[in-house]
């Protein structure tokens, strides 16, 4: 096992190293595409169920679409086929032939299997859905449509980051149909709420909630919203979207309804959409130089027992109490692994737990059992409990609650400390040559502003907090009139 | 709503209207793609639920590899792409451009971003995960490998039919290394027999264990074997499958291991894998003229309630009932539905919930309320008892234990009716240009044999029952000798 290397060191080798560590992901042999690893991918099920059930509690079912979708139905909604047609994977043939290239025997796409109109790899879902909407909606009575599919996707990324950018990635996108656009703008709020929720109260990531500046919209969106989080390098992570699609799907695959009054309307959308992208965020929010940091709720198992023996008489022994203690812990924190390697000692067992982001290692030898009590070591602050085994259940799930809150006032202040309100561009300039971070600043609201900013800085306006208060101000860069400020930092 | 063909009619469009009706899938502008609809798609997340949970009981985690595999490694294993290359669909280009064609602005795929290399959406995982194993595995120390999947997999079928056989579904593929052939062999049973549990104890639908001709096994496994339920037409369908792939794939791929003897050897692997095609094979086990049934334990939601009022005093008085018994009822068996539009007579209400498959359904009027009393309906039987309020989380909980019984007696019975032991060729093709259904024959184990009874019947070997005892007898149609019975039946 390869050395981590430290964030002050090289943050993105860091970031790196703790997924090799962790065992979280790897390249694949497709460009751009990931393995998700069962380390990886046992973070990703927890968020699913967590988010899964809050979505069902809100009202929504899933449901499954096509993975291709029709070239002509990208083409419908203007801005949308802009947004993807750039990077998306193209099937053109249905059926492989054999044939003799310079000698060797090799596969070719059989030109007979062409087909007649080019599929794409679903890049989102809105124009599949929507063209499918058309056929399920026809009455007020038929909305609300409340419906989310858990899909893999693909854009065709040039420059990929395991977890943070990929050509396939994994999400939930949520599609909805309301008979107004009041309805359609609450659902957009409540979902973005949802995400909030779910990225301070589950993730331990505190974020800022606001909506996207015209430029930064969703390709057919009227307007779209995001929740921000800090990376430890100060930089700003998009960690979802909530987008209120106005009436611009429903025109372009021709989705109306018959209101209560007999009239015909365009019915109002909306979409939202959270990604493994989240993966990446909770790995450097919490994550420090020996590896892997994750709050308890996301993690699939939450503590290891590792027996300590020197002879087979000390095996047995602490071999018999971890699995008693492996019987105790099950009803309160599931299943917990005994890690009975002989082939290796105590101390590396500790670090490769810590490498993989176990939250609290037990660590029982024959003394221990003799004393009726345990060492138990908590993952987030390198600390070790003396805890007596009778008090073991309510000790791990005590301190379990302590590290998840824990870990999220440690975010909190850590985003507090670097998040600034800044009226001049030098202070702007300065801050974005040295440490960097989040910056509430006024801003002009024109795109070519923002543009020039981030050109010159590559600062991007994150979003308008939903929070920001009426305040009359001057543009941080160009001094124009402003009304209230807007969150700026470099992003991911 | 449109009626439901009878079974006696048109067995095929019977099936076809119970999944209009039931609103559980529909076909997609993508030819042979369907959209699982929410009430399809429920069902498939309770089997997720059941078998992922035992998977994870018997050793398994969870990964996700890439959906585009890169054609040569289809190519690797001989067997494998002649079993696939057929019927694949094919990524050639990365992005779309706009281009005037006749005056109209349309996109196509952009010359210059054709990859120097195909992609083909996985039909099935083998590839790709045996060249990740290959980064894996070292030494004994790393084996077993026990990961499943849950993914969309794509096959360009040309006779699709929603759910049964589609171009895209959705399934999970387990991928297993190992040490011995011994070990390999065993876990291809163990998840044999998973499969197995699954069928007859969730899906209530009794299935044949056998293993497949040399003809049928999958392309690259040395021994395929598979699960095969009987459905109300008398056809059998292929329910699950377990391959033992032997060194195959460890040998097309270079997945060797080091030994604890220090010597090296090729890994033995395992696949198997069940898919969206038994919501098909659920639907043509149990529904009836009326509409879906399916078992409870596959059911998100176990019952609705109907209130039925005449004026607003009585619609207040049962709909706050009502609501107790919703809240009484949901620690026992989760959210239930209140009924309540106003714009539907009871009846129709009735109908509806019968064609959707709901397993129970409660009818309040205000007479009901004012006895402490409720008509209890259990859809599978159409039988309606009259409830004590007081007894009604026993009464429901009860009849959903005997629905799921009755339901597998009921199936089990029609299966053994309709299975034969027959000995002659007269016999043979009589059963067969009659009502069909399972036969117990001899048959030599010649492949010629085989295809030409398919040939002349359109009856196949399902498989060789693991229960198949020794017995000496004559091929059913050429007379050579032959050791024991295999499983004769026409098949979907």
């Amino acid at each position: 096992m390869a050395d981590i290397t430290k964030r002050s060191v090289d943050y993105s080798r860091w970031y790196l190293d703790v997924i090799q560590a962790a065992e979280l992901a790897e390249n694949s042999p497709v460009r751009g595409c990931m393995v998700i690893r069962p380390n990886g991918y046992s973070i990703w099920e927890m968020m699913q169920r967590w988010l899964d059930d809050r979505f069902k509690e809100l009202g929504h079912v899933n449901a499954y679409f096509p993975l291709l979708i029709p070239k002509s139905f990208l083409a419908k909604e203007a801005q949308h086929v802009e947004g993807f047609a750039k990077e998306c994977a193209i099937v053109t043939h249905s059926r492989l032939k054999t044939v003799e290239v310079d000698g060797k025997i090799t596969v070719v796409p059989d030109p007979a299997s062409k087909l007649e109109e080019e599929l794409i790899i679903r890049p989102t879902s809105e124009t599949v859905i929507w063209d499918t909407y058309r056929k399920w909606i026809q009455s007020y009575r038929d909305l609300p449509v409340l419906i989310n599919q858990w899909a893999n996707v693909m854009r065709w990324e040039m420059r990929t980051r395991l977890f943070l950018r990929t050509a396939e990635f994994l999400w939930q996108e949520g599609h909805t149909a309301h008979a107004t656009a009041e309805e359609a703008r609450e659902e957009t709020l409540k979902m973005l709420e949802c995400y909030r929720w779910f990225a301070e109260d589950i993730l331990a990531m505190p974020v800022v909630c606001g909506a996207k500046t015209p430029r930064e919209r969703f390709a057919g969106a009227v307007e779209t919203f995001s929740i921000e989080g800090m990376m430890q390098d100060n930089k700003a992570l998009q960690a979802g979207t909530s987008h209120d699609l106005g009436q611009n799907f429903a025109k372009a695959f021709e989705v109306k309804y018959q209101t209560s009054e007999g009239t015909e309307e365009f019915v109002w959308a909306t979409s939202w959409g959270v990604s493994t992208r989240l993966i990446g965020a909770l790995i450097m929010s919490h994550s420090d130089d020996a590896g892997l940091v994750i709050p308890p709720k996301v993690a699939q198992r939450k503590a290891v027992i590792v027996p300590i023996w020197r002879d087979d008489e000390g095996r047995d022994l602490v071999l018999a109490k971890a699995k008693e203690l492996q019987e105790m812990l099950k009803p309160a924190i599931g299943f917990v692994q005994i890690d009975d390697r002989d082939n290796m000692r105590p101390g590396w067992k500790y670090a490769e737990w810590e490498r993989k982001g176990m939250p609290i290692r037990i660590e029982l030898g024959p003394r221990d059992v003799a004393n009726d009590a345990c060492v138990l070591a908590t993952r987030h602050d390198g600390q070790k409990h003396q805890t007596p085994l009778s008090d073991l259940v309510s000790a791990v799930t005590g301190h379990l609650d302590r590290m998840q809150t824990e870990l999220y006032e440690a975010a909190l202040k850590r985003r507090a400390e670097n998040t600034h309100r800044l009226e001049t561009w030098e202070e702007f300039t300065a801050l974005y040559e040295g440490p960097g971070g989040f910056a509430h600043c006024h801003h002009c609201g024109d795109t070519a502003c923002e543009e020039a900013i981030q050109t010159e800085t590559k600062v991007t306006i994150r979003n308008i907090p939903l929070d920001a208060e009426a305040e009359d101000g001057q543009c941080i860069r160009c001094g124009k009139p402003s009304s209230k400020r807007v969150l700026f930092a470099q992003a991911y």
